[in-house]
């Protein structure tokens, strides 16, 4: 394939989990950049340049449903503290019309939430048709924080995965296009990203003391993530491990894959169902 | 008061709408261009470069919403259709960061939505703490389509109005700031707008044989700006008129009357509730 991700099926074809593969996470180099551009400059700007392709084509994704098209996309986005989950929001969908955004951030399940099955909150985030929803964290912490913290039998978290795993294949067959990012960063790169939130006073805010205590359990949460990247990685809704210790090369990435899939999806503006001779006749009084 | 603005109460002085003043819309030129920048070139220089200081401050008001602050923002954009909202909320949302932000587009409601009180969509997608709202149309639509076409009697119209200024008031209460614009173009502007629509296979999607129904009620519409304009703008929710016959005004109005509120609002980075020297400790491990 070639040095800018385009080969046959693209960065989706280099950075895909295979299905049905126990997934090593510790294999993974974090600091690699498969298919991206060499260096930080070039990435940032290979971004900006995808930004006009990307608006255009969620402008006809979206122009599309209001012809009837019901397809939308879900990007998922998961990750340990300071993977960069909110960057890529920001550099990735700002890139985009916000009208036609829905950004969830998911956060510990409030007690209304935890009356209702783990799946309830999430459906009320779905993309409507048109749009692309963008999902930080999501249903798939329900399978990562209550097994690293033993919260439920681990016979409930195997029945999470199935139905994880039977959702999304009805999301797909909605016309959802599912598109789910492990943003992929080492315990050392968390450690300098940590520290930096507590050395600078405009970064404090997104600091927590129980960030401390997550890091802590870090050899259990990659062993979660390596589960459901076994357990959940499908053909109808794979999921992606993005080297996210560059964070140039993790927005690169996630904007390359949001791409490739908008193409392939290829919106289009509707044909008119009004007769625009007529219309126009009718609004000059002839 | 300076050519870019800058008078002692800035661009809100100048477009704001005098509470308890009755409104002549026909006073009001479309194609004026008050306290901006001389031309289009410089116009869309300057929404640039407020695009980075609009971000600072959306940043310092959500971080603050971390530590308790309730303050947040509701920008409701109202106008005549292709006044610009739509082209507003993709020019000056599209300078923030789509996670803080809530896009909502109303159309006609829904069945659903008719069973009950007109307010009751429109509080379910009220800004959260922290956030930036902004309303395409709004429970705005419920005394204007109504009035227009007759669907409701003059009495509940009139009840509308006083239901509004409450719901709005308590609103303010509860540190929500509001800012209303009424997107104000000419007759003759819309005439071209609409025919470039009908004109362009790409843009052809935004029309619907309905526009011209709607352009035929032009001064009963107009009629009906001006009694909102008149009942509704207060000192806790005030309506600005906002020329926008040139596009490039329109944005910049928006985006300067959106970093005065927030300039006024001066959220700050919360100071940290923990102790950082004994996180960063714990973090190394000492």
């Amino acid at each position: 394939m070639a040095k800018d991700g385009r080969g046959s099926d693209g960065l989706r074809g280099l950075l895909r989990v295979p299905a049905g593969t126990p997934v090593d996470l510790s294999s993974y180099d974090t600091r690699a950049t498969p298919g991206g551009p060499g260096h930080k400059a070039a990435g940032r700007a290979a971004v900006a340049r995808m930004g006009k392709e990307l608006a255009g084509l969620q402008e006809r994704l979206w122009a599309s449903s209001t012809a009837g098209d019901r397809r939308r996309v879900l990007l998922v986005l998961q990750g340990m503290d300071t993977s960069g989950k909110g960057g890529t929001v920001k550099h990735v969908a700002g890139l985009l019309n916000p009208a036609g955004c829905r950004i969830k951030g998911f956060k510990a399940p409030t007690a209304e939430e935890r009356e209702h099955h783990f799946l309830w909150r999430v459906e009320k985030e779905l993309p409507r048709p048109g749009e692309l929803a963008v999902f930080d964290r999501s249903h798939y912490e329900d399978v990562l924080v209550p097994r690293v913290r033993a919260l439920i039998p681990r016979t409930e978290t195997d029945r999470r995965y199935d139905e994880i795993n039977r959702f999304e294949r009805l999301l797909a067959d909605d016309r959802v296009t599912v598109i789910k990012c492990f943003l992929h960063i080492s315990a050392e790169e968390q450690l300098r990203r940590l520290l930096r939130r507590l050395d600078r006073p405009d970064k404090r805010w997104k600091f927590s003391p129980g960030d401390i205590d997550d890091r802590a359990l870090w050899p259990s949460y990659q062993q979660a993530y390596q589960t459901v990247l076994t357990r959940c990685a499908t053909p109808h809704a794979p999921w992606y491990v993005i080297p996210a210790d560059r964070k140039w090369y993790r927005d690169w990435a996630v904007a390359r894959l949001l791409l490739e899939h908008l193409r392939a999806l290829d919106p289009r503006y509707p044909r008119p169902d009004f007769d625009v001779a007529a219309c126009r006749a009718r609004l000059l009084g002839h």
